[in-house]
């Protein structure tokens, strides 16, 4: 058994990348140099298209290829928005999404993440193209619904993710869309290091998805008060709540989302929570560095993150803890412990 | 690397057994005949005495002793009881739960599993008595707490687990507990099958403490139509709530669970709320299969059981299964793919 091809996955293959770790396209802080960095490492890094403007996206997307030479991935949010034509916030919010996708497939990027919802008005196009289209679910009846829309990739997040995220745990939600599927799936939620790559695989996942832990990385398009306060917080720091979207989402508890305890009912439906609150108190704690009213996506897996680091060193990293996980749980205890088997 | 060893942790050499699988010690559900058939297999059963008066315990240990000679564990809640001399309620179940500890010792069982709150009292004399003491836990505190008080296992339990269950989810909670701990970590929660335990113990576990998979086993104490629901819903079927117990609790969604919707005010502290609702309905779905008005303890793991089989079966399986995610993930791909790495 040679340790490295353990890592090569089907998907790694198939994208051209070297390792099978992609880094979450997230909103407001996955810009042209962290997806840069990423890829650089040999990762999967992605762009996340999903504060920007058409104008912003086709400068990001330009400058990313200025930094690296490898693949990358552009992450949309396909979120259905109910067609309202006499809210103008509606209506312009489902434009700027439509012009995000027509960018995307006119500079011929070869990954499309779907953050939110279902990509299936795209999916003829990108085949057409070559392009493989991911898409993010939280539940075993959504990878259903993606897989049967022709999702070439489901990523499974778990409960534990930053962001918007479903009820359903990681560790059991992988293996339950694993045996739901028959396209490859990667796993996110709660992952920040190598053992939990070892464990993703394990599982039955051709790779893992990390957010949170990219966000405390030097490239990342964020306010280092943000980031130094994921490094600050433990497990126990982030609440689910739908005062950003009004969707369900994982954010550092602050100010902001204790003040909306007791308010859920003034909440608003998507996309205008998001445009209302959501967007600018996102900007508030990325640019301004704003952690108490501000708005800052983070999963459990603060906990494991302890320091911020360029994103190429956490690929090398996680990749050097995964072999190490792997030595040390199964390659050392397999030749050293004596055998207690029948 | 031989295989078998891999799953030889130092746990189980400590305590004797065959495989690093752990029974949950389940209130009315895991008596006699479900501990004795885990650890006929070679895991380890557990007696749950939540549900128990002092008579019965014991005739639970003598009846597993009849039907095994192999180590099995007894589980307690110690939950932490304000005292309230004054309520008759609570001087009761204070009473009781001193009364199970005594004939735990008595009857000389080699591991006692406190399935809540702190045994930071017993460990003095367990210890004495060459016990080994089991805590679960579901933040890193806590586990610090444990640790620090002397408990010898830790079982990191993620908020995808049935029963008393904490936030933070299985996939992120185990190796931040590893890593606060030197005492060996067990996983739980969401794990019902192999590809879990390989995973758990890339995490750093020794070992998983599966409930739900052995509720739906033949030898659970719990009525047909109960293993029945765990067998048919998925992992969207279950939701947590204080209703049973006073305490955030994982239950079947059901017309009990439904009920106390917008009535969480009135939910009574633990453990009144347990005896005048949980014990009570719980005992109406384990005796009477009362699955819409009784109460029913169930992980997220549901939707990868598919059926009810022998409890010694599910051990064997769950290792085959182990053995074949290891060979399928890691060492046929090892072997096969064509290496990419640098």
């Amino acid at each position: 058994m040679t340790l490295e091809r353990i890592f090569q996955t089907p998907i790694v293959a198939r994208l051209g990348i070297k390792y099978p770790i992609f880094q979450a396209g997230m909103g407001f802080v996955a810009h042209a140099e962290l997806a840069a960095a990423v890829s650089n490492a040999g990762g999967l890094g992605c762009i996340g298209s999903g504060s920007m403007s058409a104008r912003e996206l086709r400068e990001q997307i330009h400058r990313c290829r200025d930094l690296t030479d490898r693949p990358f991935a552009v992450d949309i949010l396909f979120a259905e928005v109910k067609a309202d034509p006499k809210n103008a916030t509606v209506v312009r919010y489902a434009s700027n999404v439509q012009k995000l996708i027509d960018i995307t497939f006119e500079e011929k990027i070869g990954v499309i993440v779907s953050g939110l919802g279902n990509p299936a008005g795209i999916i003829p196009a990108a085949h057409r193209d070559g392009v493989v289209v991911m898409s993010l679910c939280g539940n075993v009846k959504q990878a259903r619904r993606l897989e049967a829309s022709g999702v070439d990739v489901i990523i499974a997040q778990g409960h534990e993710a930053g962001g918007h995220t479903g009820r359903i745990g990681t560790m059991t939600l992988v293996p339950q869309i694993v045996d739901a599927v028959r396209v490859p799936v990667l796993a996110a939620g709660g992952l920040a290091d190598g053992r939990g790559l070892v464990a993703a695989i394990a599982l039955g996942a051709e790779g893992i998805w990390m957010g949170s832990r990219f966000v405390a990385s030097v490239e990342a398009f964020a306010h280092a008060n943000y980031k130094n306060k994921i490094v600050e917080i433990d497990e126990e720091g982030t609440t689910i709540t739908r005062c950003h979207s009004g969707k369900p989402c994982r954010l550092i508890r602050n100010k902001f989302t204790d003040s909306w305890i007791g308010r859920e009912a003034e909440i608003k439906p998507f996309p205008i929570q998001s445009v209302e609150y959501g967007f600018p108190l996102a900007e508030k704690a990325r640019y301004d560095g704003e952690i108490e009213e501000g708005g800052m996506a983070c999963g459990q897996s603060a906990g494991l993150i302890d320091s911020i680091k360029p994103a190429g060193q956490i690929v090398r990293e996680v990749m050097a803890q995964a072999r190490e996980a792997f030595e040390s749980c199964f390659v050392a205890r397999g030749d050293a412990a004596p055998s207690r088997a029948a």
